[in-house]
């Protein structure tokens, strides 16, 4: 069977090791002794042209002076001669190159790392790296790389961007028991990337859970596109750093601060069904319970604890994490009770109190686990002197035989080194067990969120048909860009979004205060004036916009007003001219928006409107294009729905018009690429069928990026 | 030296243990082997009718009998026999008396409790419990407790209100290494409460931290006061849990919602200087920092790291825990680039890049310490191939000492079990070190959190001389009560608010849509009719209220409307009338608010106003009385403020205003103890100068608890 380049990469059937070296100091010796002291079971070629033998094996002075295929070519040369080398790895039919080399783009030296990319484009060769710290893989095995020691034999792969915290997450992982399928350090991702390895342990059969350490997620729309597939067979774990101001380190726009792109990849992974750790603790405590306990066949979940304490504290986590602890039905409680003193509790966490025993636990549990409305069970555990901590977990792991069925069991064992023995047996035999309440609540929590993650993308997607006029709005578009602009005037942008059926305020713009009076007798009163200008994006700051004007003398002043202020205050902005328009009766503010992220493509946003959305942030966002699932759920996640679904005695609004404004939005976005930005804030959403209205829409151009 | 009865339970210099047995399995034999071999120097009295020896010891029949004075009586006899012995202790003249006996309030037995703490009261006798688990105190030291082995000795006391916990967390904190100056298990509380302790502790020189596990804070004002003390000293860290609904599970009102005790207790420990962990690993993370650590002397952090991916995610978690992190002034970035390769970064993170040595470590960081410019220092270090854990633990003890300085280092070392050993030396060194940099990081959040808020407490607090006509007020309220009623009408509430100077919308009361047409004309449209009836909280929901009514016709019409709507909605309220107000100015919608916590007593709210308030929750807590300091805080934590302050052109809000309306709502709760909750929402706030009116105040009243 002839393997991809990155199963060769990560379980060759030979190795050469470029830059092989006799002297202990140097990389290509380290990553040859770890390779031979892994138990690699395949053919093992040092290349070296200034030796005969390193560390008992014959040396070859170039790779094409191999006798045997060579699946994996591991390169530790200087820089500036992986060029060459990779150039004679491709004539040999070598099945993939791991550049351990550093000097490349990381220390500024891109050009170097274009030519030895462009060398394997040429041989239809794969590259991982540059500037990376190698592969370990426990399923070949083989410790192709410089890391001290190997990790343990697991079912999790770890992903890492970053190199260092590879080689240290060697010696945490096998500390905290945590065993690994692989580890792949990425380098400088200058050809293949974390989607290539996301996709290949998607398929492979040794990985139950995927991890990854990302500082940039660069091939985003491909990332998605992978992850949501990859995420319904097996669980993605993400750890994204570089969530500060400071860490991003990139001045954003006005809008841009909404979509700021942390965001942005919040809503991406979870989008794609990947969930997002916070730190490296959080991505193996998830991943270990992922690995270890099937996944639920519902939401209600048991706990049972020894300590009222643990309960409460379980209780708390159970929120912050979104377990559901269900209400005990009176004849399960009636069962649970025998298992514990007349002042115990069958209120969920049912508590044993300190006296449980472990027959109360092993009988309490055995009481959760077959009863088919307990979908789930959490066992806390404080270490007392009435029952120990082997005699816990051994009343856990007989129940757990004894019941027969398959329900996700996680511990919490707080307690010194015997508690800790315990966690990892138990962890071991498939009940994955933790040092405290809140750690064994928010791996459940993990469980869950990727259960339903993975629900939801088993569910089919609707993309409605949406009619829309996109000669008009492609020729808009075009015509503000021969004429070198970067925006719409708010004139063209109601005229775009009308193009698109989306909504919108009607705008009559006017050069004098004679015509600003007649269009206002025209329209009816009240009406609003506002300046129109290239140069003004926020008219409130230069008293650009006057309200509510009730009587053509009223309409005469504003449009004077308007005129002074914007002299006043922005001389130098180019004046069109005054837009007339009716004062729209209010409804609910909303904002809908679209903004390209430089990895993801458009993004859709959604949330609560006018001056409050930036101080509140109540926005929610989707990767476009937006299903009309993924539209109604970004409604449904910001706070002002609780408002569109009528508060207080308030009608409830016209949540249709939102989603498909918001669908619509996105078929824009998909479209007509020049579109950098759309913001429409306010959107007025009225009561239910009485539908939506743009009021104000801005529309920024760029070049489409190709 | 005469001892108080604190001090008599955790340094006795004699102990009596009542109840001791020659079984080993009775709590009251394990209890005094623990006091035996815990080193105890003192005289211990085993008591017990019927024994003549235990352990090895003289036992008598009652402590009545023992020859010497006793500073502490252990109690462990069942219940029922605890009043006896408490009697008999006080007869004695015993020092204080720890009840380990469980059965009582816990299991409904109140009664019983009661006469415990009656009989101790006296005889001036102080107890603690009952239901136990006893004391360990490692300064004296002595175990009197049934927990199995005893805590490392330490600097962190740690009271407990769970001894399940209690019991557990003395082996985990051995084995994390935290050494403890005291362990109490508060048990029911039925007399000593974790006051009493925080008292002491913040007077004891063995304790350099104070840590607490509670489930509720009864004394809460008692608290406050002690806490705020003791923090100005050494800092306090409470888990408090139950932050959960389903954990709280009581039914709360609508304005309830917004005070929810949890918030209150956010409120009310931020307030008195404490430090909230969110769990028991927090807890001890943050305590060994505190007691290990000094305080920094200004805000500017540097990093200092081996591994770009440990920089960022260190970055990341400053933004989270508030720590600061400078920017590097050019002078010091050169003397830093001699540590460190032609690609490392002098941009904090200091990234040495994974070819650091132990050399680079120390220049750099001795470097950082030398520069008076730099307060504090994060080192972080992945385990590589170039520097072991230990290298790096020296170099930063050595810097640390060469320095000469006293600023706060913390460190992460990621890596396996040599990681793990350098980071126990590293803490017991002085230098506190965690697996992560998230860890890392945030413990340099909870010193500087430590050192915000005691700076904040040794600031002196104003509490501005308010004129206010409580009598009439007093009579407002009197009155009502009489009546047998629960709240005011808006109508007495708006003078009730008026006798405290809140500016306040005049309201009109209106039997007939004539009168209703005449009072309008009088106060000049547009304006406002309402209906005033005790039975209507909520008037939106039926149709109780109409704005903007422009001339008398729309009035009368109005008034027949608000009639109408009532009747059908409302068929069983008692209307009063209809209020005709005028429309007032819109200015920027707060909410000020006073509710009652049965724990922390009269809570000060104020945040954004209007129907979102409750979706965004923007609001701020504070105990009342609150200074001038604390309510200027208040808004300024609150994202309303952003545009108080002035957003996005509009001009800035009367801020003095909202800050003395804070300030008269404390004073009329502090007053008037019947006034059970105060809602103004919303309160309008005009630009700075033009102050601010409270359009709808509502008054619910209550008996004072005495």
């Amino acid at each position: 069977m002839e393997l991809n380049s990155v199963e060769k990469l990560l379980r060759p059937r030979s190795v050469a090791v470029i830059g092989a070296s006799r002297d202990p100091s140097k990389i290509g010796h380290q990553v040859l002794k770890n390779i031979l002291s892994s138990g690699f079971r395949g053919a093992v070629y040092p290349v070296n042209p200034n030796a005969s033998e390193v560390l008992g094996l014959r040396c070859y002075a170039s790779v094409l002076d191999v006798p045997g295929p060579v699946d994996l070519a591991v390169v530790a040369v200087p820089a500036k001669l992986v060029p060459q080398v990779v150039e004679e790895c491709g004539r040999k039919g070598v099945g993939a190159v791991a550049v351990i080399s550093s000097g490349f783009k990381e220390v500024g030296n891109e050009e170097l790392e274009k030519r030895v990319v462009e060398t394997a484009r040429k041989h239809g060769l794969r590259i991982l790296g540059p500037n990376i710290v190698g592969i370990c893989d426990t399923v070949a095995p083989i410790n192709a790389s410089f890391c001290q020691g190997s990790p343990l034999k697991g079912e999790i792969a770890f992903i890492s961007q970053s190199g260092a915290l590879a080689i240290a997450l060697v010696g945490w992982t096998a500390l905290k028991g945590v065993g690994l399928s692989d580890l792949v350090s990425l380098g400088n991702k200058a050809d293949l990337n974390e989607v290539d390895f996301i996709e290949f342990f998607g398929r492979d059969p040794h990985t139950k859970v995927i991890t990854a350490y990302l500082e940039g997620i660069e091939s985003g729309r491909r990332f998605m596109e992978v992850v949501s597939k990859v995420s319904t067979v097996k669980p993605v774990i993400v750890l994204k750093v570089g969530r500060a101001e400071r860490a991003l380190g990139a001045i954003r726009s006005h809008t841009g601060s909404l979509a700021g792109s942390d965001a942005v990849v919040d809503a991406a992974l979870e989008q794609c069904g990947a969930l997002r750790a916070p730190t490296f603790i959080e991505l193996f405590d998830w991943a270990v319970a992922l690995a270890k306990a099937p996944l639920p066949e519902g939401e209600n979940v048991l706990v049972i604890t020894n300590g009222g304490g643990a309960g409460v504290m379980a209780t708390d986590a159970a929120e912050l994490y979104g377990v559901k602890l269900m209400d005990v039905p009176p004849d399960l409680a009636e069962k649970l009770r025998k298992y514990m003193p007349p002042f115990g509790s069958t209120f969920n966490p049912i508590d044993l109190t300190g006296m449980a025993t472990k027959e109360w636990y092993k009988g309490a549990l055995l009481e959760a686990l077959r009863d088919s409305r307990v979908h789930a069970v959490v066992v806390l555990y404080c270490h007392t002197a009435i029952t120990n901590p082997k005699e816990v977990a051994d009343a856990i792991l007989e129940a757990k035989r004894e019941a027969g069925v398959n329900k996700p069991i996680v511990a919490s064992l707080i307690g010194g080194k015997e508690c800790l023995d315990e966690i990892q047996r138990l962890t071991s035999e498939g009940v994955p067990a933790y040092e405290s309440p809140e750690k064994a609540v928010a791996a459940m929590g993990a469980i869950y969120r990727y259960k339903r993650m993975r629900d939801k993308l088993l569910r089919p997607k609707t993309y409605p048909e949406l009619k829309v006029d996109i000669a008009t709005a492609r020729r808009i578009v075009e015509r503000a860009l021969a004429e070198g602009r970067s925006a719409l005037t708010p004139f063209e942008a109601a005229q775009l979004a009308k193009c698109y059926g989306i909504p919108v305020l009607e705008k009559r713009l006017v050069a004098s205060r004679e015509e600003a009076v007649k269009v206002a007798e025209e329209i009816g009163y009240p009406v609003v004036l506002e300046v129109e200008s290239p140069q003004i994006i926020h008219k409130t700051e230069v008293g650009g916009i006057i309200l509510d004007l009730k009587s053509a003398e009223e309409v005469a002043k504003g449009f004077d007003a308007i005129m002074a202020n914007v002299r006043a205050k922005a001389p130098t902005a180019e004046v069109k001219g005054v837009i007339v328009r009716r004062m729209a009766p209010k409804g609910v503010e909303t904002l809908i928006g679209m903004n390209r992220d430089p990895f993801f493509g458009p993004v859709i946003a959604f949330g609560s409107g006018g001056v409050l959305v930036e101080l509140v942030r109540d926005v929610a966002f989707r990767i476009a294009p937006v299903s009309l699932e993924e539209a109604r759920e970004m409604v449904e996640s910001t706070k002002v729905y609780a408002i569109l679904r009528g508060y207080r005695g308030q009608a409830e609004a016209d949540v249709d018009a939102v989603v498909d404004t918001i669908l619509r939005v996105s078929k824009l976005a998909m479209d007509i690429p020049e579109i950098a930005s759309v913001d429409i804030n306010p959107f007025f959403v009225y009561e239910k069928g009485k539908g939506g209205l743009a009021i104000d829409v801005k529309v920024l151009l760029s070049e489409p990026a190709h």
